[in-house]
């Protein structure tokens, strides 16, 4: 089993690495397989299609994504500093992307909603969970400092979803002019969004 | 030639339909040709590459959306009152295509931002070009605001872009959730981005 395990593990790896530069539409079944490293006519023992596959791949992303998210958001610093780390955090992983593939390549979530959301309900439901979540886990943020005063939105729940809608937005212009220092004003755009009239921790230098 | 002209204007009529449901990436020329209706030999009289067509479908788009922005951002109201019927506008466009195709398809130049600007350059530089070309008609009217002490902001630029990654990040959400819904938080997010105290026109109901 140990073999087996390790095709799906190489095709896994080889569609979400095709996926993050190309996007899914323009991918074969046959490409992924060659880059993987594994004959073709073992993928469907693994996945029943090309779009089971994508799932896992959102699947695969997520999981390792929300564990980083949790490890911020979930520390121990104060909920608006948590804030500034998870930016700071999507920032520097923009940058190694940058650095070691030559291209910002954005968020896979954000690139696979405008590119398949109209094209696949599974995708489009997988997508739609994830970013309920993430909307989730910065409201608990918003709500701690909302309840220490240091934020003045009255719907939280909104407010974390404009922070999470301008990540998206400036990600979009990260991947578009290939620079992850746009993420830089997402610290002060979301103190704007939260109703924080001054800034409770440093300003980013 | 006026037969020709036609034939030319079917193929991006068509093309910019199937790129607004489907992307860039998973059509062909044939496709595209059995769509407008003309033979898939005449594709290259008028078009020397598929990317030569996705450069004129782009223009084609920008030409008439700049014409919707500049009568809304160039009219007589009071500059955030204009900053508020761009979203409008927006909202109601994004509206009428889901009622029309079923599915909202979002903004052509953020979908094509994350589907391609990785893959062709000339394509990246012109969503480029038409960004600061948005940013500036933005900008133009945040200025106007902090010049009649309407809005707070220090650097317009910045602030206008972020007006921009907003109103990307939630046209995102609107076509992920196939709700344009999504764009009635704009007007409250960009009046806290600019630094709008109270607004100084009555809010959206």
């Amino acid at each position: 089993m140990g073999r087996t395990s390790d095709a799906r593990g190489k095709i896994l790896a080889a569609a979400q690495s095709l996926m993050e530069v190309r996007g899914y539409s323009s991918l074969g079944v046959a490409e992924i397989c060659k880059t993987a490293g594994v004959p073709k006519g073992s993928f469907y023992y693994f996945f029943e299609s090309k779009e089971a596959l994508a799932l896992a791949v959102i699947d695969e992303h997520w999981a390792a994504e929300r564990s980083d998210w949790t490890g911020v958001l979930n520390g121990d610093a104060e909920p608006l500093e948590r804030l500034r780390q998870l930016f700071e955090a999507t920032e520097a992983r923009q940058r190694a992307g940058m650095e070691s593939c030559g291209t910002v390549s954005g968020c896979m979530f954000g690139n696979l909603s405008l590119e398949m959301s109209n094209q696949a309900e599974a995708v489009r439901k997988r997508l739609q969970e994830i970013f309920e979540t993430q909307v989730e886990m910065v409201e608990s943020v918003v709500a701690e400092a909302v309840g220490r005063g240091e934020a003045t939105v009255t719907d939280t729940r909104a407010a974390a979803r404009s922070v999470v809608a301008q990540l998206e937005g400036q990600v979009l212009f990260a991947k578009l002019y290939n620079n992850p220092a746009q993420l830089s004003a997402l610290w002060a755009n979301s103190l704007a969004l939260l109703g924080v009239r001054a800034s409770p921790v440093p300003a980013v230098t």
